[in-house]
């Protein structure tokens, strides 16, 4: 049976092959985008997971939109205006693939910075979007060539991943959250918030979220997956109701509504009062590892190779002298050490920079160390 | 922000309107397709879902295929050849929806039986399909008809549900099953076996299902909705190793995976020793809310009333002397009774005769008698 022309353009995932190789017990993956399981609030969930067995109205058939007592939790907690509602998803990617198949027709334009998360540009790509990207600095988006693609290309929306993007680590600056809602507001893009590393701030003050700025011109996507758990598979999308009824519409199709126990013990969790305390601990836990990262990347990486600094999220970014990245990967892979390779992040018409992509919460602090030291290694030894 | 082309053609659910008008406690609902929540085996689930606090590996990010001890269990129990596989889904709606993304393109020709699940009918539409249906009589679908469906629209698959079809009741004959997966491979057509009510077979032999007979031309799709609970979602997709990849692909983008801890749920509940005595009492209810329903149509409603018997499943379906069925079911709900109107299961190209579908197993036998006995005064009372 030929498969239709939108799954025909998807490419076999770089990521899914490396991660494959990378399951190797002696190779150290800093690869995948994986929290540490040691940080899951199992115990948290516990008393949540337990009283399931007395909810009979959970197992049954449940509204496409989410969980009753769930969706009024995170209305209050995202201090959402009347004007506003929330749905409940399997994972924030769910939210991201009804974003697309509700509003983008073959050849639309979406915009994203490049480099860019993998996992939007397969869902665009499956849409046939006509994908515009716009480079990034240490702040943020340029917002001069933000401009002038919104001016020549019209784009239906923006995509951005605003706290500790992935897969650079950048924290949008406080005057770029606001000059990128204004261009959007100006231009009548729709902000595509891209939010899950946002509670996973290590250091420095929270901003607002670009959404603030343009709340009606915006749809915030927020995922539990890294800090809670990736399994359960839960996430929200917020937004204008009018954003959000056809993403319902497309998600009753798409399987009539998510788990329902498991939205229960989402509940349960973000109720418990030791949540906030959970929060600090990864937080604790993760900046100790990028810490770790950090000084050993300048401690043993040659002079040319440019960490970007990050204060949260799960991925730091290196610039290399110009080399053949995927030939490094694998060179790298063969001296057991997992990393990705820049021009995944990229659209294949890019000419992206070179540079990998180091995560640095699912490795021990140890691992870490060696894993930046084998990379070294093969620096130094292999003439790129 | 303007809609895809795809959404704006999905019209408002009458089911849904009707679901909410439904929701008032003095309505006998007729109209879902909910089982009776009093039959979900929660006991049977309860060490499943206790000793999910020790398992770690369930809340990190899982294989998109599934969690792999239940797809060892279920590649066992379904009995798979080595060429084929199987893979979890949320509900087996989102299996359907995966195989309409992965192969269906705009204007690519689907036939299905006339009546049909009305999800089908939408996800099916989001996909822009050119829907052609055939005939169905009480033993299936009419072959002639199909033969010529086939000969002359070539259709890339035929979307079917031939045990207890939702909203008939048929199931068909052995001699049907042959002779459609005979043509299915004569005519190079991919059966698409929808099986969610297979389970609730309440009298009669079981037979082979359909695919059994061209098992290298149909997908088929399972769900634990109706005999576990629906809330949970889980369905499962099994086929050919080629036909699910493109599946796994779409499913990747879509939620990266479902739920893991639902799935070690699934497995707990599947291979619980007393899983099977669990099907036997929900057979035995829905059996005796079917008898109970079926003689209270023959005693109260008028002669021209025709029910179709049925051996298993969720619905009769009722045929009526012509008339405006919506108008009937605006009627009946104004008199504390909810139905779904024939024309809601036909393509809107068609000219459905007139008939209503009753669902059996989520009212208590006292409430199926009152509903009957309802119909019956409206149907007096008005001339339709």
């Amino acid at each position: 049976m030929e498969t239709a022309y939108s799954v025909q353009q998807i490419q076999s995932s770089y990521i899914r092959e490396i991660l494959a190789a990378a399951s190797d017990k002696n190779v150290i993956s800093l690869a995948g985008g994986l929290p540490d399981e040691k940080t899951f609030p199992i115990h948290l969930m516990k008393p949540a997971i337990e009283a399931l067995t007395a909810m009979t109205d959970v197992f049954q058939y449940g509204a496409t939109i989410g969980y009753e007592p769930l969706i009024v939790h995170l209305t209050q907690t995202y201090n959402l205006p009347e004007t506003h509602r929330v749905m409940t998803c399997t994972g924030s990617q769910q939210g991201l693939d009804l974003i697309a198949r509700a509003y983008v027709n073959p050849n639309d334009t979406v915009a994203m910075e490049a480099p860019c998360y993998l996992g939007a540009m397969q869902v665009f790509g499956l849409a046939q979007a006509n994908l515009v990207t716009v480079s990034q600095d240490e702040s943020g988006p340029d917002i001069n060539e933000l401009e002038l693609c919104f001016k020549t290309t019209s784009p239906k929306m923006f995509y951005a991943v605003p706290d500790f993007h992935n897969p650079t680590g950048v924290c949008w600056s406080l005057e770029k959250r606001n000059q990128v809602a204004t261009l959007c507001i100006k231009y009548n893009v729709v902000l595509i918030e891209d939010a899950p590393y946002r509670e996973l701030r290590f250091s420095g003050e929270p901003l607002p979220l670009v959404s603030d700025f343009c709340p009606d011109h915006s749809i915030v996507l927020r995922s539990l997956s890294k800090i809670a758990s990736p399994g359960l598979r839960f996430g929200t999308v917020s937004g204008k109701q009018s954003y959000l009824e056809p993403l319902l519409k497309v998600k009753q199709g798409a399987d009539l509504h998510s788990s329902t126990p498991i939205q229960a013990i989402i509940l349960g969790l973000l109720q418990h009062a030791e949540f906030p305390k959970h929060l600090e601990n990864i937080r604790a836990i993760y900046r100790s590892r990028y810490d770790t990262i950090f000084r050993a990347v300048q401690a043993y990486l040659p002079d040319e190779c440019k960490i970007t600094p990050t204060e949260g999220g799960m991925f730091v970014w290196v610039t290399l002298p110009e080399c053949d990245t995927y030939k490094l990967a694998n060179e790298l892979l063969a001296n057991k050490v997992a990393v990705v390779p820049s021009p995944v992040f990229y659209p294949t018409s890019a000419e992206p920079p070179s540079a990998i992509r180091l995560n640095f919460t699912n490795a021990d602090p140890e691992d870490l160390v060696t894993a930046i030291q084998r990379i070294s290694q093969v620096l130094k030894n292999t003439p790129y």
